[in-house]
């Protein structure tokens, strides 16, 4: 995967992070953060939207990067779509190198963000400039089209037990779940692929990012492992399973890529080609589709 | 499946309980038990030798099969090799038409009846004479041939985290754990099936049983499910990660079968035919090889 500083010839980046990453020991995370933004000496932009404690969050991140060396930074409050529509709010991010979504709730981000001028930036940012977007825990959920809004986490999937809503979409085919294994999350993880065969899940852990690079690869670090359940050739009943029951699901993929797991897209890097079974997942992140702004 | 209560035409049947089946109020597992043996008239011997406190379980199952009506009940102590070889002990599988084996540690059960007189009556109770062998916990880790003896749950796999040891192998082909759900053992049974992706994982939750028909079929009973894990067409760097490392598994079949869930083996009843998925599993639970008595 390319770090390569120049914002000319950079692919966008998202950082797709379970939650919990390390903040002061080692932040490994962190630290690639800093770096796909393009170094120490990019503008960085902590989003707060998701949270209900917005100056709590920035306080942890404003410290994180301080200690990283990242002096160009800054922390964008949106508390309303007014703000997220308020051009002087938008416009940080016309040079902003990296952009952070905090954790938080996923539906508060949306309710704030989804389809205002800061949205569009978003995407302008990632697909036009090649800047990297992180987000964390919420901010991780909230970078799919299709947004895992709510959900208990029984031991088991549960017919009607998830409810999903409309991300950020800046990455498509795929739902994403986080604090996966300590919150014992595959039984929703589940639940939403057999719902919804045609979305692929993918539950990240704590401590551990998914890296995306734009039409190029994707790259698993952090300490916990990436967990992707494909539903698309699954048998299951729950089309007549009742409300509340836990489902039959038979031959539904999983994957575990650990830190260290790396893959090109199709037609890449030879050393790093992925297996049949990974194909469609690298193709689905990594698409790289000739962006419209009035998307 | 059968309930037929004549000896001569019946086929063996194994309970394979996830652990905590109810003892108390709708007892489905255990009234299902008394039926698969013969009725509430049949013999059922109860083994504790899994326990550290033998009599404290006969207790349990006492009062339990007491309630079920099931009148003609015996505690089987065997707290060491010689019992599991005393033919006066042995002796009383002859006619029982159910065995229960209750929880404790799957390797001190199989310390002492492991390839005793003990040992080949249970078989011979079940190929045979078409017994129902019912196993909790650890009763139910020991039922195949290879038994997940020991293992740390983390919340992912991990090289060199689980051991198997040598099991009663009524069943052959599956590895066996209990408590699935409830203990979060999912990356354990991954574990198994990266270091030996010719054997299919079987987790089942408590309160749950996998009822086997020899040479017949399947079925789900109970509260939780069973998941299968199938890591024959696996792609895993198992072989090159570091002892204590989380592996990479690609392609791993998931089969999730909650209560209700039900399937003849191949060429049997094409109303509960398999789908091709869970064929082979069909095949390795329910085949019904001759039996040789010097196993």
């Amino acid at each position: 995967m390319s770090t390569d500083n120049s914002n000319e010839q950079r692919n966008g980046h998202l950082m797709i992070i379970g939650g919990h990453e390390d903040r002061k020991d080692d932040m490994t995370i962190l630290r690639r953060f800093v770096e796909l933004s393009g170094g120490k000496a990019a503008k960085i932009v902590v989003i707060s939207a998701a949270s209900g404690v917005p100056e709590d969050m920035w306080k942890i991140y404003d410290e994180a990067f301080d200690t990283l060396g990242a002096g160009n930074r800054l922390h964008l409050v949106m508390t309303s779509r007014e703000d997220a529509n308020n051009p002087d709010i938008v416009g940080q991010l016309a040079d902003a190198g990296g952009i952070f979504m905090t954790g938080g709730d996923q539906k508060r981000l949306l309710a704030n963000i989804g389809g205002t001028a800061f949205d569009r930036a978003l995407h302008h940012a990632f697909k036009v400039r090649g800047a990297c977007i992180a987000g964390t825990s919420a901010g991780a959920s909230a970078m799919s089209g299709h947004m895992l809004a709510s959900g208990a986490a029984g031991t088991q999937p549960e017919k009607g037990a998830v409810n999903l809503g409309a991300g950020l979409g800046l990455v498509q085919g795929v739902v994403i779940d986080q604090h996966f294994s300590e919150r014992q999350r595959l039984g929703r993880l589940l639940t939403v692929v057999a719902q919804n065969p045609y979305l692929q899940g993918v539950g990240i852990d704590e401590d551990t990012a998914l890296i995306v690079e734009r039409g190029a690869g994707i790259e698993v670090i952090g300490q916990g492992a990436v967990t992707v359940v494909d539903g698309r050739t699954m048998h299951s009943d729950m089309a007549d399973a009742a409300r509340g029951a836990c489902p039959e699901l038979i031959d539904v993929r999983l994957h575990l890529l650990p830190p260290g797991s790396r893959y090109t897209a199709p037609d890449g890097d030879e050393r790093f080609a992925a297996p049949a079974p990974l194909l469609d997942l690298l193709r689905t992140l990594t698409k790289a589709v000739a962006y419209h702004e009035d998307h």
